[in-house]
Formats: structure tokens, sequence, C-alpha cells
């Protein structure tokens, strides 16, 4: 299957990388900027262009991986190029119905993974959820999904709405409390590798208990002593003060709800 | 060496555990709760109390773990049953001082990892952080500590005290990003298992970058037509929607101090 990438970011350049190990003809790489386009085609070893009306019209599979905001102006021009092709969007937080009005034969493939261009990526470890406007592309979308990776389930564009917010605080805002706590260490001259055991642990509770029974710490058994001392080590940096008042009160509060369950 | 534990909660559960593994002699329990001091008691095979008059004078440490505001009324009751013995806590944060008008030979011994009575620990996976007042009892802290993890620091009250701060964010503070995550999750009947391969891949990037540098989602990138999307869909949750916001900018301030970097 030939395939087009528009888009050149960390999740175009992972896609493209394995769906080139996996076989398939990625044809042309798309992007806005000289220096991406040509990075990614290079690594593809394939045709790039920065000018969407430049993009081939000999592509079976169209893969658009841009920030939201660029997608919605791309779309019109892009299907024009090859109205009876099959487009689909990686977005987790975009509905299928963009393509509405525009493509004939679109859906989404959304890989549910935090992708650094610094890092390779283990497909296997990536769900895939897929979702199109026809049985056949659904089925088609399904398959190629699933030579890329064991976890490939169906949303609605409802469903995904939910899991792109879920994912945003298992991942962007877990990884900001990594953050938080790299910054607090530096500043005293401690390392961040020693808190790697925590990490892990933590992660892996989750596989065998629910986030509220696994809970621990201050919050949790709201422990107001240590609550305080902590705020007052905080008090140089109010915008951390007062994430660390807010977090502590929300899981102060789930834990109460929890308790109540008969 | 014969150990007495004052305190039957999570840490005192598994260290109870590990030390009798490793062939130390647990002599008794103590908790205020008959409950606790039974099931612990009994688990250990060993003496237990709830009245801290009946602590034995026959043990050579005693190892307190019990909350930060009973640490304080408890010591000069518990350190008079045997003023020559060894006496540690195992908090995070509070100072080694505590012990200071009470005690003459005192310490601490801080495993700094998340602890649920319902989940094995690995203590391999354990970093201990100890300090003591005297160079002998350091040195016995220390060995003792390393005959349970490979993995054991000298710390400083002070340096404790940050890596306590940081350890909240890194583990309570991230299992609570899990906990939001399933409880959006949950409300959609999509299940948190779906979750596990992007939770357990954000975890393994801070082994390789610096979480600075392994963010990503709407946040980093700004995302703003996600944000708005996002503050939307939380609108009936105003306590988890200013977390969202809060969170966000604190994530953006972080990516932009990055890219200021030379």
């Amino acid at each position: 299957m030939k395939i087009a990438l528009i888009g050149a970011g960390n999740v175009a350049t992972h896609l493209g990388k394995v769906l080139k190990e996996k076989g398939y003809e990625v044809c042309q790489v798309y992007s806005r900027t000289e220096q991406s386009a040509a990075a990614l085609g290079t690594l593809l070893d394939c045709a790039y262009t920065t000018s969407l009306e430049d993009v081939t019209a000999e592509a079976e599979l169209y893969i658009v991986s841009v920030k939201d905001a660029v997608l919605q102006d791309l779309i019109p021009v892009l299907v024009k190029r090859n109205p009876q092709a099959l487009f689909v969007h990686t977005a987790g937080s975009m509905p299928q119905s963009v393509w509405e009005g525009h493509a004939v034969r679109y859906g989404v493939l959304y890989p549910m993974q935090t992708f650094s261009k610094q890092r390779p990526v283990d497909f296997a470890e990536v769900p895939f959820f897929v979702e199109a406007c026809m049985a056949d592309d659904l089925h088609l979308l399904k398959e190629l999904a699933s030579t890329l990776s064991p976890k490939v389930y169906e949303a609605t564009s409802e469903q995904r709405r939910y899991l792109h917010i879920a994912a945003v605080f298992a991942c962007n805002f877990t990884n900001h409390m990594y953050a938080v706590c790299a910054h607090l260490l530096s500043a005293q001259h401690l390392p961040f590798e020693a808190m790697l055991p925590l990490i892990d642990e933590t992660a892996r509770k989750v596989h065998h208990l629910s986030p509220v029974e696994a809970q621990t710490g201050p919050a949790c058994r709201y422990d107001v002593n240590v609550i305080e001392r902590h705020l007052e080590m905080l008090a140089s940096e109010p915008e951390l003060a007062a994430m660390y008042e807010q977090i502590s009160k929300n899981i102060h509060n789930y834990t109460i709800s929890k308790n109540q369950k008969p």
C-alpha cells in the first residue's frame, strides 16, 4: 500500500519508520518547513514537499499528523489532490467529522502513546484506536494497525475525546510531576536518578491496584503537619504551592469517596 | 540483632517482613490499636502490645514508623523503655533532631518507596536514606540497610526533607493523575487497562530523557484549541478544570524555560 505522510513531527516520524519497517511504501512526506520535510524524507528515503499543492496524487492512504489548529485548513486542499483515496488523521482530540464534506473515504488512526524524536518506540506497546466512515475502510485500518501493534481497538470520536483527555492526565501531567520533582531536587543538588525506583513502582502498582487503592502519602492520610511543612518549603514558588495544595485536596476527596463506598 | 517495631502500618509491615526474611529477630510490635498490633504480631510471629509502657526493654534497635503528628508525643515515653538502645524513625519529612534531648543514640532509616499492604515490595528497588548522630550508629544503620537493599545513601535531615517533598510529586501526585485518568474513563465505560502502555512508557522515558525533554502533548506545544476543548469537557467538575489549567500553565512555563536555555 502506497502511503503519504502529511506532517513530519514526532508521531509522523515514528509512524513512518515503523510503516517502512513493516514493508509499506511511504511514497512522500509533506511538512510546512523545508527542514522537517527534508529530515523525514531522508530518514524514510522518499520524496518530500513543503507545498500542499505538490502532494502526490498517487497514494492510496494519506496519514495526517499535524497540530489540531492546522488540520482544518489543510484538509480541503489536501483532499483535492486525490479525492478517491482514504484519508486519516492521528489526533486523539479531533472528531472523525473534520473530514465530512471534503473527503469521501475517511477515518482516524490514533496511536495512544507519548512520542519523542530522541527515543525509539516499541509499537507492540502502542494501543491504536481506529474509526472510519465506511466498513471496508474500518477493516483496512484495523488490518494496517494490526501489523504494527497487537493492541488495536475501535473507538468512536466521543470515546477518543475522553481517551485523549485521560491520556493527558496519565502521561503529560504525570510527566510534569516528574519535572517538578527533578526541579526540587536539582535545587538541592540531589540526583533525579534516586527517584526512578519510586517512579517505576508507582507505575507498576496500578497494574494490580486501582489508582485510588494504590494511593499513599500525606494527602491520602491527611497528615496536616506534613502538608503544612511542604507548603512552607514551596513558599518561594507560589505556583507550585498552589498546585501542591490543590492536588492534595483532590487526593483527600478521592480518598474520602473511596472510604464511603460500602 | 533484636528489633522492636513501633507502628504497624504499611511501612512497618513491609520492613518487618523483610527484616525477618533477612534473619533479624523482630521481638515485639507496638501499635495503638489491638487490631493492627495483633495483625502484624501474628504475621511476624512475635509479641505485640498496644501500651507504650509495655514496649520491650530488650531490643537493641527500635524502628518507629508512625504518623508524624504521633511521633513527637511518643518519643519521650518510648525512649525511657531502654535509654541505651538505638532509636530510628522512618519518616522522610521529620528531622533527626526530633530525638534530641530524649535519646542518646538515634537516627533515621528512610525507605523512599510507596508501600501498600496489598502489594509485595521488592526491597532491591527501595533506596534507603540513613542518618545517625554517632558515627558507629551510622555505620550500623548502613550495614543493616545494605542487607535489605543495594541502594543505600547517607542524607542529612535537610536533604531528606527535599527528597520527601520531591517523592510526593513523583509518586503520590503522579498516582493521583492516574486516579483522575481512571475517573474520566470510567464515566465513559472505557477500561483503565488501555492506559497502562502509556503510563509505563511515560515512566520509562525519564530513565533516558530529563522530564522536561520528555514532555509531549497539548500544554507543551501550547495547543490552545485542544486545551480549551478539554476545559469545556471538565466544566461539570470545576476542581478538575482548575487543576488541568494550572498544570498546563506550569508545563508551558517549564517548556519556555527549557527553550530559552542556550
